[in-house]
């Protein structure tokens, strides 16, 4: 299995004191790390077929305040496909003049959609075949780009036909906000003004966000497993997706 | 105006020579800078709208061998579209399950094409909008991956019509071939057997490429202007269309 980590913001955060957190778990998952930071409308894809704990470009990531409102990273622990960077989450793709970057945790099994239209995997995994499926069905059921709560809807409706086939956690990001499925493990916290201390479960690191932030700054931070041990993690239930926008859920 | 590196080779082989004086060049063009690493299928895109000279990223990629037989680069100085990520080129899409990546060098006039299928700018660059019309034509012409001397072929039928609006040398690579057009500058030097030293014209730096190299080794690298002073850079035509595939130029 792998696991999922994301971030939706009202401002451009780093995420090097979650990522620092995250990456440590990537002692177990060692079959390549990937992370995406939208900046407006434009994009850093950063992937390594190389575990986040030896990668130089993982070292770059926890150590280069990169600062975005929208990030999904992915330490991979292969399922299915070869460890290669094609197989390396976030995928990738285009839509509607926005880039989309989606990363999943769990395993479909023969999952094998019906891909008649533009988007096609390049890899050989599960995941990359269920985005292509996603894009080309978003892609039917709009003309055009829709806001965060009707695009949440059609996923609602899109979405059980993949996970009937296994487990299906997954994160989705076009810059403008930030949509979670839980399958079966996928929890979130909200963080904002009182901000207080945090100290992370995989790490001996304690960060005051008070220190680092102003009482308007509101950050959602997705993950598979809290990272850490003293906020107010809340857990998805099996079937919920929730888009985040501007650092909160929509209602 | 902007600068092009590209690289096509045999053997997966690292850019620290060549990038090292190509970024010295981006003293003058400061406007954002990226470069995309083929790893087979996979590829590594590193973007930023720092200066070459002053990105942390710029900075990894002339440190950490990255090795690939495909490398497109870009380092920019804007004409059209404000300096930021989404303007940043090498530019990346999907189609018959490849990544394309394409990087230009020029400035399109008055150019605004039909785009009517599922390549859309995300950005607001000439550039993007000419990459975006390529991939639809190609998509049209061929129902899959057709070979390099094919796609060449369609190459040069759709490439006039956008050469027509202004400046237009641009690289492209599917990480199987690189195709190379020439529309006012541009080279390239074939690095083989017996291998020679070659000394940096922005930089004070010289290698003996025969201690980095086997005897079947095969590098083509394609320039704006030739990075060397003293290896056989050829100046290509007005209008021609290189593909370079296992490091050397297609008859």
């Amino acid at each position: 299995m792998c696991q999922l980590l994301g971030l939706n913001a009202n401002t451009p955060t780093d995420l090097m004191f979650s990522f620092s957190g995250f990456s440590r778990r990537a002692e177990e998952h060692k079959d390549g790390f990937g992370i995406a930071f939208f900046e407006g409308r434009g994009l850093r894809h950063f992937v390594d077929h190389q575990s986040a704990t030896q990668s130089p470009i993982a070292d770059l990531v926890r150590r280069y305040p990169i600062r975005s409102e929208h990030i999904i990273a992915h330490i991979r622990k292969a399922t299915q496909g070869q460890v290669a960077l094609h197989n390396t989450h976030p995928f990738v793709r285009e839509l509607w003049g926005r880039y989309w970057a989606f990363a999943h945790n769990g395993n479909l099994v023969d999952y094998a959609p019906k891909l008649h239209a533009s988007f096609r995997p390049v890899g050989d995994t599960d995941s990359e075949r269920a985005f292509c499926w996603l894009m080309q069905e978003l892609a039917k059921n709009h003309a055009r780009l829709p806001d965060a709560a009707e695009l949440r809807q059609t996923l609602a409706e899109l979405v059980p036909q993949i996970a009937r086939h296994g487990t299906f956690n997954f994160l989705l990001s076009n810059g403008d906000a930030l949509w979670a499925h839980c399958s079966t493990k996928l929890h979130y916290v909200l963080r904002q003004h009182p901000f207080a201390a945090a100290t992370l479960q995989d790490d001996d690191l304690t960060v005051n966000f008070a220190d680092h932030t102003t009482p308007t700054d509101r950050v959602a931070v997705v993950v598979t497993e809290p990272l850490t041990h003293d906020e107010a993690w809340v857990a998805m239930t099996t079937g919920e997706i929730k888009a985040f926008r501007l650092g909160l859920p929509l209602a």
